[in-house]
């Protein structure tokens, strides 16, 4: 499927568009030709980053706020003919430490989103940003759609009762709403503050440092990690597809890799950095998944996606644009 | 298995338990030697009711407190045996009218209950009362536990979130939880004022004033319903049962009904009465699951459950207690 005219001359907001994916997203719009409205809250360590944005900060409108505030988003979401909802906490640890900020970002904010959707934007088309944290541990690998869903954070159940508010406020009220469930994405523009993010962007900025890398376990869990290009292509496709509407689809990468040959690439990258392992320490084993790596066929077929690039060359790319950007970063 | 022991001497909190099937459950922990405290907020229009502890007065203690306010909670979990987690917003109607306030009662007081359970009482075991809501449209019937969760309205998201909660908290912290998923539940002590907490108990009200029932549709839905004895059945052994923990199960009964079957049997009952059919509704249209019957022999295999009461003896029996205490219900 071809969607490069879909989004031409389009009105398009970003949640979150000051963030990772959000501002790798508003990139490849304005390329497109869209008019983008980027919305962010700027919470300190969220992951929103003004430098996200450099090389289009004339392009795009930019509206600092957050999305709990009801008045505000209701305002906003007015005259868009796509909304990309990235904006969440998306931190595992955190969700556990403070359930309460998790909830309010990730439950309460989206049903006010799509309450101000409903009245104030009703033929507006949405897409979700879920997550695979719903499924928890895996049955069984690769996970698809079918897997039970089973949280092992309250991140998880969140993220879940979200996409759920999604799909029913297509089916109750017409929204043109979807869901895309991403795995590990990495890539330029991720926050690389703290550790509490996902262990890639902890990884690659001790590698660039030439630090030694501790790797809790054996290091033999596989996860699979798709390049923020491949999942911006992803969200392109899936609002741009009447296929799409209503439902719930996995990313995923067909090459998962252990989290020793993750760090062995980025040995061979960052050759001053080094690893050794180190047990796990409770907090985290409590919410560890194992093994995790996503079947995708289920949106191959509807739009035709595959992941384009390898871990090995979007690693060396990460690698490359924080050792240019790194003084914005940490 | 024989559960009538487990809750001699035993300290059992019921939040909700003012309510309909918590005053139910509360009459049978009081038979069985049980020191019960009831937790209810007695919001008007909830099922609250005094006269449903009538008998069992001077035997339990009452606390009216609301479940949202996080530092009554944390009090009030202290020292229990037993927690029967009965409190909620339960109207399908009033969710997709106010969704925040469900989602406060739904998700935010879960979520404030199990954390305090986890810091003041650890070793307390839980049953949450969840809701065959969560599967919205049947995908195929008998509904077993492997059906997709598909919520149709805002109520069926949170209380799936409220389960999944539970769950979590056993795998993480090692809470005694489970949950019940129960489908249309009926008997004594059931809200009457109005007709947004399902249509048996207006029907059985309008059956007993002599009224014309509107059957909306062609009256060919079919629902299977559960007495409230079987139902507290359920959660006395629930609770007393090891298998059960961190697992969730699905009530039902063997024998559904269609809405016109249970008309006709309460117009034998109530002979004065009559119904007509008229059409759907939109705002009733746009939740409505259609057929719904559940399989419940995961729950049968883990601890011999089964209902005991026929929908027949069950609506008798029902008409019966409001002919009696009428006054005290409208």
């Amino acid at each position: 499927m071809d969607y490069r005219d879909a989004y031409r001359g389009k009105r398009c907001m970003i949640t979150g568009g000051m963030g990772f994916i959000g501002s790798n997203l508003a990139h490849r719009l304005v390329e497109l030709g869209a008019q983008v409205l980027i919305v962010d809250s700027m919470i300190p360590d969220y992951g929103g980053n003004f430098h996200n944005l450099q090389g289009i900060e004339d392009k795009v409108r930019v509206n600092i706020a957050d999305i709990r505030t009801e008045s505000t988003v209701r305002y906003l979401v007015q005259g868009h003919d796509f909304i990309f909802n990235l904006a969440g906490q998306v931190s595992h640890l955190d969700s556990m430490l403070d359930p309460n900020t998790d909830l309010e970002i990730n439950c309460r904010s989206q049903l006010t989103l799509l309450e101000a959707c409903r009245h104030n934007n009703p033929e507006v088309t949405i897409v979700y940003a879920g997550t695979r944290q719903i499924y928890g541990r895996p049955q069984y690998l690769p996970v698809d759609e079918n897997q039970p869903v089973r949280p092992v954070d309250v991140n998880g159940v969140n993220k879940r009762a979200g996409e759920l508010y999604h799909l029913l406020y297509h089916d109750c009220y017409g929204l043109r709403a979807s869901a895309l469930r991403l795995t590990n994405t990495y890539g330029p523009r991720m926050l690389m503050k703290h550790n509490r993010q996902g262990f890639i962007p902890w990884f690659v900025r001790l590698a660039i440092e030439g630090e030694c890398i501790s790797l809790f376990g054996t290091g033999e869990q596989r996860r699979d990690m798709t390049e923020v290009s491949d999942v911006v292509e992803a969200f392109l496709l899936t609002a741009a597809s009447e296929v799409c509407q209503a439902r719930s689809f996995n990313l995923g990468h067909p090459h998962p890799l252990s989290l020793r040959e993750l760090i062995e690439i980025l040995v061979e990258l960052c050759p001053e950095c080094s690893y050794r392992l180190v047990p796990v320490p409770p907090e985290k084993k409590r919410i560890d998944i194992g093994d995790y790596y996503g079947e995708f066929s289920r949106f191959r077929a509807a739009v035709g996606w595959e992941p384009k690039i390898d871990p090995r060359e979007g690693l060396a790319r990460m690698v490359a644009y924080y050792r240019e950007h790194r003084k914005h970063y940490w």
